[in-house]
């Protein structure tokens, strides 16, 4: 590996696009509000760069942009450099990132011949000439340029010369980053260090990015092997985000920074031990924002990163988990997952439980009566590691007791579609809950937009003298899978709740009939929130 | 890259494990059935080695490898090496392998020191003398023997001279391939690409192979790396499955050895061109096999491998899209998904069209006014990617017609929880459902598991002179998905159906009331069944 001749240390940077490559995934939508959410997420991580959007190419970014955002990291607008032409003053992307408040540009030009005449339709002088002014033109506005040479690798694999004239001439208008793409995403690790070594003759390695696509699989590994090569900064997303497969996935490519020796006794970067340790969680908090399925087998970060049926080796691992993991899970917020030993899983459990705060003794007999149900009930579907509020009831029925605040005696759910009274075919869901609480018995009835939004009202609308505890309780997330398919299949409901002091927890249930299994993730909810509220039956 | 010297071709051998070690991860379990049709699937792509399951350590496999399946590739039994104290005669695993009715064996071996003192507590000398004797009892019972060579690179970093011992003592039994494994996944390129080179002084390359984890995300370029360094088996799976992080995906791996000329220059492997244009097929077939959502970002394979938002260079990619992909989607036989050009999502409707079999002018007006359609349903929710049939029958009713066959003019489902005669709590789903068809106006009531089968089983109870023709269908899987979250939630149903021929299609609905979604679906999967027969109104 390229590294500084005196031994010294070397300070590696990041560079976070999952605002602006990253939302170019389909079906991902950023409003202002979600970016300065993950902006603050980044921030906290401790990326050095985060590219928070496109002004003027889209109505969300130029709002974003037209105003300071304070943060650590460097803010950067990303946008085309000046179109040949016209003269960086006369042109309009130009003044809508030198206007944009941002610290930082980064500038996408073309560094391959082929697309210079096929796409841009104009010549390697203009697009030199497109290049250096752009960057003087964000220098003289006071801001930090950055420039994405597009399509890079193939640019250079068929003219190299102009590949390497891009680079350097951005690298001499000023440019503080010229960063290295892989457009297509279709370059292998071997020829990411092959040609990085050869740029970095022309352009210094501590003035080298590199930006990499997964089309085959490799930008983690395309990423470092740049760093190898001399280049020191990295772009990539969060969970690797991005259109088709994806951007470098910096939750890979930032614990195997800190984690593994061979870069982390030769780098610095932006990222704590600490932050490292929130990694897990900003993922996930990625995901739910963006109501997408998490990657359960995601590097260090996903559900089942460290979790492995135990086999014949339980004893073995239990002595020294380090000769079955790579890397501590904790370092980077994740947790061992041993599937099989009753031993392993009573640790997991008793983990959970002080986790949630339900007062047990390490000794108590009903843990494993508890361990069974769980491992019974997760057979048939149920989900416990993501129904936290579900879990903790369970733990709390079998190791003490829940009050019994309230008996739902009936429910009726009804869905018809018919002619309206103006002749219009419609459906309507009401539902009926007979309810009992206490000595009274209270039937109410709701109307909804589907049978368990219908269902979610009844059951809420009167609640006798518990009324008062659920009034802020409202339901936030819904979420359902049908396992096993066909003729045995069972639906799983995951409910997220939420109140008025904005905490939130999830509960779950399980049948096959689908009113059934979310009537019983509501019902958990309900007293979930009662039992948070010191409600007494 | 370490080549032969003479620049002839070599040949480079794919192992697949899907069904061993990709049966370990949790939540997949393969019957024998399922077996053969992977191994099937796997025969018809092309690998050399199908690693079929672990006879005697579970029913499943015990009972596969009690029947010879022939096949062009060499069914593989996994197995443990000889355990210590005892002969190869006399160790029951070694009894199990050798009287499956396999093609070779592949033994697990220790290949770190520590692991041979501590999980086996045993010495360095006995286990040398477990893998000689092992690979000897194959070899006598007629096998082709390989030896999966555990922790190896942990190992190598800790005592090298004893894993190139474990390395070297497999091969002069007369293994034919010794197999390095990244058993925890940690090892990063560089370092498999250097401890390879040092292997093969000892062991040739022609009869190394490599095993590699994604736990840094890195599997895919771990295998190339050690291809480079002289290996020649590559062991992986279908779509990267495997517990924590995954296999290496061979899925990623096939494609690149074929399509990328650093590679497909120098090798050949078992995978035909031909093949390789059935791998996305192939991808999609094991994931609905286990029920597994599909990763639409997959390399190559993934519905969004080759999907981009055209951008500002729509027209650029038109002139020749070779500029935006790396390879020809054709190639793995997926296809280009251009998102945002008119022009584009034309010819992508046209081609869908011709698929399906529907007639269509390409010069036809109404074309646009199907995209048009499509696009407005899909920002509503609607995914006709997945659903064929709803999506067959949307063009029709836009560029011709379809038949009338009936028409609901009403339906009511009913779910109630409460006591039955018994004094238990039960819950009972029950549906009505009043159709015309032609004249006639049927009612017709069904009780189901739950809402959407109780709706299903009445639609489908009386449909007058349609019935003979609907006979034989059945729903054969059935997905629900909220989009959007929170309030403005819509739910989008997709269910499968089949007939008494073994077709299958899929088709969808959307609402934010999930029987009326699912009633949606239904409907399009009976018009779909009366179309096909032939059905006239």
């Amino acid at each position: 590996m390229t590294t500084s001749q005196s031994g010294a240390r070397e300070r590696l940077y990041l560079f976070d696009t999952t605002l602006r490559d990253g939302a170019q995934t389909n079906g991902v939508d950023f409003t202002v509000a979600d970016k300065l959410r993950v902006l603050a997420l980044l921030d906290q991580l401790g990326v050095d760069y985060v590219e928070a959007g496109y002004p003027g190419a889209n109505p969300t970014d130029t709002q974003l942009f037209s105003q300071e955002h304070p943060a650590k990291a460097r803010v950067t607008a990303f946008g085309m450099t000046k179109r040949p032409g016209r003269s960086a003053a006369n042109d309009p992307g130009i003044a809508a990132l030198v206007g944009a408040k941002a610290d930082a540009i980064c500038f996408v030009a073309k560094a391959s011949a082929y697309q210079v005449r096929v796409a841009l339709e104009t010549t390697k002088e203009e697009n030199l000439a497109s290049i250096r002014e752009s960057v003087q033109a964000a220098e003289a506005a006071g801001r930090e340029a950055l420039v994405d040479c597009e399509h890079f690798f193939d640019g250079f694999k068929e003219d190299r010369d102009f590949a390497l004239a891009c680079a350097r001439t951005a690298y001499e208008a000023g440019a503080r980053w010229v960063v290295l793409c892989d457009t297509n995403g279709g370059t292998l690790p071997h020829e990411v260090e092959a040609i990085v070594s050869e740029l970095v003759k022309v352009v210094p390695g501590d003035h080298v990015g590199i930006h990499a696509h997964n089309d085959t699989e490799q930008a983690v590994a395309n990423s470092l092997a740049a760093v190898r090569a001399g280049a020191r900064q990295i772009q990539g997303t969060l969970n690797g985000l991005g259109e088709r497969c994806g951007n470098a996935n910096l939750c890979s490519i930032i614990p195997t920074l800190l984690l593994k020796p061979d870069y982390s006794a030769h780098f610095d970067i932006g990222v704590s031990r600490a932050a490292l340790a929130d990694i897990a969680n900003v993922s996930r908090t990625l995901d739910e924002m963006l109501n997408r399925a998490p990657d359960r087998h995601a590097p260090y970060v996903g559900e089942s990163a460290f979790a492995t049926k135990a086999g014949i080796h339980a004893s073995a691992i239990l002595k020294d988990p380090a000769t079955y993991e790579h890397v501590p899970p904790e370092a980077v917020g994740n947790r061992r997952k041993l599937l099989v030993s009753d031993q392993a899983g009573k640790s997991n459990v008793l983990a959970e439980l002080e986790r949630l705060g339900v007062p047990v003794e390490k000794a108590d007999p009903r843990i494993s009566r508890l361990l069974d149900e769980v491992k019974t009930r997760e057979a048939l579907g149920y989900a416990y590691e993501a129904a936290d509020a579900s879990f903790a009831l369970l733990a709390r029925r079998i190791l003490g007791s829940v009050p019994d605040f309230f008996d739902v005696e009936r429910f009726s759910v009804n869905v018809e579609r018919r002619f309206n009274s103006k002749g219009e075919m419609s459906t309507v869901a009401e539902a009926i809950v007979k309810v009992k609480v206490g000595e009274e018995v209270l039937i109410s009835a709701a109307e909804g937009n589907g049978p368990v939004n219908a269902l979610d009202v009844a059951l809420r609308k009167d609640l006798g003298k518990y009324q008062p505890f659920i009034s802020g309780l409202h339901l936030t997330d819904y979420r359902v899978r049908v396992l096993n398919g066909g003729t045995e299949a069972v639906t799983r409901v995951l409910i997220e709740s939420a109140d008025e002091t904005g905490e939130r927890w999830t509960t779950v249930g399980v049948s096959p009939n689908i009113i059934d299994a979310s009537f019983e993730a509501l019902i958990d909810s309900i007293t979930w929130k009662l039992l948070k509220e010191g409600a007494t039956a």
